[in-house]
């Protein structure tokens, strides 16, 4: 059975999760605290970092980036990655967007101030952080309404991986109660669409004990 | 003609230009300051970040990324990712392990703190920074010298897009003086072969005016 060691809250392993959800791939999913540092885990991935993949052949694969463009070379339809180059340069250039950018300036900031912090006991919020992000989100929210109303998903005409990886971090901030969706009706509109997808739902079943969802979390019309 | 919007010291357009050269791609090189936020290049890349990468025919790529992706897509041989989709999924794995990892803790306390800050007159490099680089950049060449005792180049018997991310970082360290070399001598003749390569050529006439790099820094025989 292939497996994917995860943290319900990252949104690199949400990512995959979504991309293993849409290509309707099986695996079974195993929580893992990288801080708690766990040796066999270690020995799968020295970078101490989840999402970890373990094919049916026991190879293990690590890095978000990695692991999606091994599932889009060699696992089944639908294609996540549009087929000209300069279209699948633009897709990359979204999900480095918002795995690199947004991370720093929004995530970073909400989701691991707010929830990391708390399971590794590593004291409480720092406010000067979550007001930053709390003021990053709102020109992230603007650019997708700007890209979505120009393009049917974010990279184009097709949904991929730039939407799979936009949605995975904003579901983070949105399960935080941290996302002003009135910024942008088109932002919100487009991840109503993301959202209803049946690969989403269980991201929507997520619970992290101790840190319940906020109420509108998994409401499909929110 | 192409041209590549890029800084001497980015490991990120470092890493472009080895693939460029490697697959003897031409390409102007225009410097760029991204936190200059000329809107002219804000046009070309809202991330005001380089590298960016103009095509023969206009179409406009950004994130190192996206771009050696399209390069490896689209370019001539020599092929820079490996065939099987696994083997393929460890040279990613590399890329990102330099690109996130090593930058986190080495480049960005190391090279951001001694030129980036003085280029961009934000004052002198914290001396807890530059320590933490010093110490980090031990453990990453340790790392190299490991995975280079069982390997021909970083991710198996090919050179690939893992070397050049590699010795992208590791060149921008160079430069500046900051690598231990004697920690592993694996790492140290790995490094004598990427550095010898003919598309590293340039990266070693690089100069910042006001920061010239260490004497050793272009030496092939260091």
């Amino acid at each position: 059975m292939r497996r994917l060691f995860h943290l319900p809250l990252s949104p690199f392993c949400r990512k995959v999760r979504l991309t293993l959800g849409e290509k309707r791939i099986e695996a079974e999913l195993v929580e893992e605290r990288p801080w708690d540092r766990r040796i066999d885990f270690l020995r799968l991935n020295p970078a101490a970092a989840v999402p970890v993949f373990v094919t049916m052949e026991g190879s293990v694969l690590s890095d978000s980036n990695a692991i999606c463009e091994y599932l889009e070379e060699t696992g089944p339809e639908p294609r996540l990655l549009p087929s000209d180059p300069i279209d699948r340069a633009e897709a990359r250039r979204l999900v480095a967007w918002f795995d690199d950018k947004f991370h720093r300036e929004v995530t970073v900031n909400l989701v691991y101030e707010r929830v990391n912090k708390r399971l590794k006991k590593a004291g409480y919020p720092d406010s000067a952080f979550v007001k930053a992000g709390a003021k990053n989100v709102k020109h992230h929210l603007e650019y997708i309404g700007w890209l979505i109303e120009g393009r049917k998903w974010l990279a184009g005409d097709e949904l991929s991986l730039a939407d799979f990886a936009a949605a995975a971090h904003l579901s983070c901030i949105d399960y935080c109660g941290d996302c002003p969706w009135e910024i942008s009706p088109a932002a919100k509109d487009w991840y109503a669409r993301v959202k209803s997808r049946p690969a989403f739902r269980p991201l929507l079943a997520d619970h992290i004990p101790g840190f319940p969802p906020k109420p509108h979390y998994a409401d499909l019309d929110f």
